[in-house]
């Protein structure tokens, strides 16, 4: 999967751009703005880590009334760990889009990504916002723009889109995402904006965003490195600009809508984990059988989080003792003597011992861009899929090199 | 701290050897044993890892007693993941051992480290065994011997001595250790063999080991990559030979034993994270007014386990943001406004956001060979000390170049 060309201001009722504001020294594009012609209704889910970023407890509030006109992101600057200075910051922010829009603060989401713990150059940020606002545009180049913009380590910008056919008419969902490091997300995760012309009740807009991240392989079942981050946050915004009938209860026109969020959730997660800071190769979980999904994601995790597997991933060695010891180690509850572990669709492990195997063909399966780890654990009905990268010396070079 | 000349035959009552048997393709060293000159009060404890070795299996059969007579261990195969099979092999070690020393197979402590998932070449072992006992000795020699032999991707041998000095007479302590990758213990660690002449019970010896390895920078405290290994081990014998009366009850002389054992242990556990796989670094957490010792554990654990805060360490980079978002994500229970975290003797965080501080001395205190942080929890009395270690490329190098 790779980004596509049309993304946020393809769905009804948005505009977008992006570009480079001086937050950054490298020059790069750093500020991004999401206008929404009318008021949206609008949901979002932000990081669970106690330490949140001054923009995700500003966020909170903005969310209250569920309503949303504009989002403004920056990126090479988080404005975490901040306090005051930070929130008065992001407040800021929201006060200078909402004098271009005509909108009140309250309506826009403001939100920062890269360095924590260092003050935002506040000034060049509002006179930048007044750049980038008289830029918005509905087009491809508006749409990259800002994917562009909100990047940090990342090496690709971006983004997806997904239409929903249904008798009475079209809903498109569009959307633009950034994450490379610090990613193992909890709740929310790393930064995403989606927008959709769908006519949608706030309610009914929060259960499907919060069904679409919580699907195998979505948002909150990656990794990268088992850092969450305290600015995660994902962001949709519905302008109810679509011919189709307003989604407001649930019936199979709603379900057909989340699978559609949930498609472009998993598209946009899918393209984090590949784009993790680092990355060579994508490491897919499969769990099946758990006792619960708490287990499932539990065994998921821990394979996928583990350096050693991660590691041998790295270096295509079909090393399945470190996945079994991973496994051993998560807390889930399984009987050993019955679990099955496969690399690819080749069973390495079951009756509490190793299977006879050809090397060859494991060492094959390493050697693609995708790993699949398949996990019996013969314990119950649940499943889930969790998406992880490799470790390799790259990924330290970035973060050990560079103060990100 | 580094390995001492004398250890484990130091105690009164012990022998020991270590040499190679052809188990490792590089022909270094790998298989020790240790006997004791009668049978000893034992104590002994395992890894957590639901999927343990089949060393560890047998291992915790034969502590059912309180009694060893000899510890057998070798390196270069980790005998795990192996099935009836494994067990059988460690068992036929133990009956090896037996043999030779004169005593029942159930008195012998089988353990082996290395690669998971082969089959063990029992027959080699076998033989080795009868070459390596007709060498046991107390020198010098034997216990820097047995120290090699159980070496795995340790870079140097592991070893460590006390005296506890009693108005009735003195107590030696002496161990040795592996561990350098696969190091997040849980319960037990990695491999450590205690010998003592001390003369105490079963479960005095035991609730002593279990208080010494619980130790704030001790076994338990300690982390190199989160991952734990089915095959952690640590083992004490008592030969019961030190002129100092038996020690049966809890006293002042009870707690100066526990104090040589705990200072031994962490002595020990300081070695293996200074040797952890690819460390230039160690990163010693002390976490303090934590609402539980668990949460204590749980904050300095996620701290030092943090690929960012290890990369950051690696880079010499005083970036505190990773410290506070490690913290944020813990699961711990505090007020983020009340929270204090300082580098070295300095603070970088209080009151909820970042304090003003001397650049050039944070940079120093990245530079040193071990890097303090602190975390102020302002949340109860509870307080712990985690060890761990830098990441670097390194440690990429030996776990995805190698198969280990």
């Amino acid at each position: 999967m790779q980004a596509s060309t049309r993304s946020i201001t393809a769905p009804k009722g948005f505009r977008a751009a992006g570009g480079a504001i001086g937050i950054k020294a490298s020059g790069k594009p750093d500020l991004a703005i999401i206008v929404a012609d009318d008021p949206c209704t609008a949901a979002a889910v932000f990081t669970r880590n106690k330490i949140c970023s001054e923009p995700v407890k500003l966020g909170r509030e903005h969310m209250r009334n569920g309503t949303l006109r504009a989002i403004v992101c920056n990126s090479g600057n988080a404005n975490a760990s901040m306090g005051q200075r930070g929130l008065d910051d992001a407040k800021a922010m929201c006060v200078a889009v909402a004098q271009f829009v005509g909108c009140e603060p309250m309506d826009v989401l403001a939100c920062s990504t890269g360095k924590i713990g260092v003050a935002l150059p506040i000034d060049a940020i509002t006179a930048g916002i007044a750049t980038i606002h008289s830029q918005i545009d509905v087009s491809d180049t508006a749409d990259a723009d800002a994917a562009r913009a909100i990047m940090t380590t990342d090496l690709v910008p971006k983004s997806a889109i997904r239409e929903v056919t249904l008798d009475d008419g079209d809903v498109t969902i569009g959307a633009v995402c950034k994450g490379s490091g610090m990613i193992a997300p909890n709740m929310a995760t790393m930064l995403a904006f989606i927008t959709t012309d769908a006519d949608i009740d706030q309610p009914v807009l929060h259960e499907a965003l919060t069904a679409a991240i919580n699907a195998p392989a979505s948002f909150n079942r990656i990794s990268v490195d088992v850092d969450t981050s305290p600015s995660d946050t994902v962001a949709i915004m519905a302008s109810g600009k679509s011919s189709a009938a307003p989604f407001t209860t649930k019936d199979g026109r709603f379900d057909k809508f989340v699978e559609a969020l949930t498609e472009l959730c998993r598209d946009l997660a899918y393209q984090i984990v590949a784009d993790g800071e680092g990355a060579t190769r994508v490491i897919r979980v499969a769990v099946r059988r758990a006792s619960s999904e708490a287990d499932a994601v539990r065994v998921g995790r821990t394979v996928a989080d583990s350096p050693l597997v991660k590691t041998a991933v790295h270096g295509g060695d079909p090393n399945w003792g470190r996945i079994t010891s991973a496994v051993g180690r998560s807390g889930a509850a399984f009987d050993p003597a019955k679990i099955v572990v496969e690399l690819g669709n080749i069973v390495v492990y079951a009756d509490g011992g190793p299977v006879d195997t050809d090397v060859a063909a494991l060492e094959a399966i390493m050697q693609r861009k995708e790993v699949l780890i398949g996990v019996d654990l013969a314990a119950g009905d649940a499943a889930t899929e969790i998406l992880g990268c490799d470790l390799s010396r790259e990924y330290i070079t970035i973060n050990a090199d560079y103060s990100t």
